[in-house]
């Protein structure tokens, strides 16, 4: 079954359709956006998350070309490059929104109608990277035991739902542990409720409970997304990873980490800025207080886990041993 | 300063005044026990926990006392064993109040007057009990840097609250970190609060974090409390405990665990029986839920840390490492 966080961003005659992660699974409302201005907001506003914009930025340039519908050629042009620009700039640490945006202005190009050509670049980006992560979601499970435990932490997005849907097509009778992910409780809310949607049978911890879990033998395998690998196998991720990533090597337990490719422009962690998000974050729950103004909260996006706790990266092309990843870019048929 | 928690058990004419930490630090109302039964019920209620239960047994059975005032001896002292029943009955893997019972109960059959020796007995008891903490504490405090932060989870109450007197006594300038120590948020709520209280400035995190700040060298030294620590040097205490302790190993921050004594009835972690909770309590947070009901939850309420991950258990004798925990007892002064 195709899961509603699998297909959360759609393009209709009227407008984008944005299924509002914010309250998901407890309610389940969609943002219209008729224009691009409304794209970029809902995106600012965080109504969606992980590639959410990714497919947002592509659809919204679809409603850019039609605003520029009755423009001259050059003037829709400069329509759907500040519409570009504008999208870029609601998420500007996030490199697939620029990629999005290159790839409907490069089907624009060639086309002679803007707005078919807006909607074919669209199309292909999509594609493209649903195609891709199915590629990567194969490669996965293909290293999944037949039957046994996954750990997963925050919320993998696409990369966990092919890799779930390839292990079932094969066959694979997994069960899934997913940490709650705080501050904004990704993996209670996303992850454990697209699994379940999965029909995978799914049970939540806390973020402090993963290496128990691993000591107890109740996990066989660490399964998470990376925002980037870089080129010597260091794994950036949701803040956790690297808990859990010591605690799974401690235990003995594999660590597979999913990226569609490493980052050739991060040879080592030293290239890639961590982003510390206001401290306030971490003092709330669900919009509560947990701790009185007395006390400050500190709060890193993401945390690195060096090479030597991570066992594979699993990309589109296959799986690699973190010292190996320049293997990736040996092929000739490079393309990102 | 002396922070609302450290006294948060009272006895005066009319009955216990318990501190509820069920709301704290949002709210701080007291329960007002006026027999014996009302203790018990705040306790199996959860109005207090941690060390709380303890001296609300203490003065529990000083209630049980004034209710039998009239009575003939044997039938008061009959009154009192059934109360020490009931208070042991709330919590019953809490061996500290079979041991606040037994120490009211021998001061009782010592004394002339039942009522004048079940008060004596319990002050005793509270007496002992924080002059072995504050021995703990003072310790503790001494292996601390001048000046450096130290990393805690859960509430580790009095042994806390000991230490950092210590070491203010001591002129010694340190800084907290404090995981939330989810699903009831005891670091955010109490051991955030109660540092505060006394001055110290203190910084939350989730309980995912922890192994960020390690490898960041924002920490110096992780301290926790110890529910038991087995005489071959495991460490059962919270869980999220033993994700802490290897990330902490594998960035060589050193881990002091504190406990009063090691435990001489467990030889090692087969002998200490893990407690598992509802598994329905990790689905909540401040009684909002936080997954849907497809989803189940697990919650091992303790973890086991391998003694290859402790650095030295601190208890009120002085600091062993974990292989030589023998040693606590070769003094001729046993008293555990």
């Amino acid at each position: 079954m195709e899961p509603v966080l699998a297909n959360s961003v759609r393009l209709d005659d009227d407008g984008v359709l944005i299924l509002d992660r914010r309250n998901f699974p407890f309610e389940r409302t969609w943002v219209r956006c008729t224009t691009v201005a409304e794209v970029a907001k809902a995106i600012e506003d965080m109504v969606t998350q992980s590639s959410g914009p990714y497919f947002a930025t592509l659809y919204g340039m679809v409603l850019a070309a039609r605003e520029a519908r009755d423009l001259p050629r050059d003037q829709g042009r400069e329509h759907l490059e500040r519409a570009g620009k504008l999208l870029v700039e609601t998420r500007r640490t996030n490199n697939a929104l620029r990629k999005a945006v290159a790839a409907v202005l490069a089907a624009v190009d060639q086309a002679e109608d803007l707005e078919a050509g807006a909607l074919e670049g669209a199309r292909q980006g999509d594609e493209r990277y649903r195609s891709r992560s199915r590629a990567l979601g194969e490669h996965t499970a293909a290293l999944l035991p037949d039957e046994g435990t996954v750990l997963t932490h925050c919320w993998a997005d696409l990369y966990l739902t092919e890799t779930v849907k390839a292990a079932q097509q094969a066959g694979k009778r997994l069960r899934f542990f997913c940490t709650e992910t705080r501050p904004y409780l990704q993996g209670a809310r996303l992850t454990a409720e697209t699994l379940a949607e999965m029909g995978v049978e799914t049970t939540l911890i806390t973020d402090g409970m993963g290496a128990a879990a691993f000591a107890e033998k109740q996990v066989d395998v660490l399964v998470t997304a990376a925002d980037r690998v870089t080129m010597d196998g260091h794994v950036v991720n949701k803040v956790g990873t690297l808990g859990l990533a010591v605690a799974a090597h401690a235990f003995e337990v594999p660590f597979l980490a999913l990226v569609q490719a490493p980052d050739r422009l991060a040879p080592t962690a030293a290239d890639v800025p961590i982003e510390y998000r206001p401290g306030d974050e971490v003092l709330h729950t669900l919009g509560r207080r947990t701790a009185t103004d007395r006390v400050r909260g500190w709060y890193p996006a993401f945390d690195v886990t060096p090479p030597r706790f991570v066992t594979t990266v699993v990309t589109d092309r296959g799986a690699y041993a973190p010292d190996r990843l320049a293997e990736y870019y040996d092929s000739k048929d490079v393309h990102d």
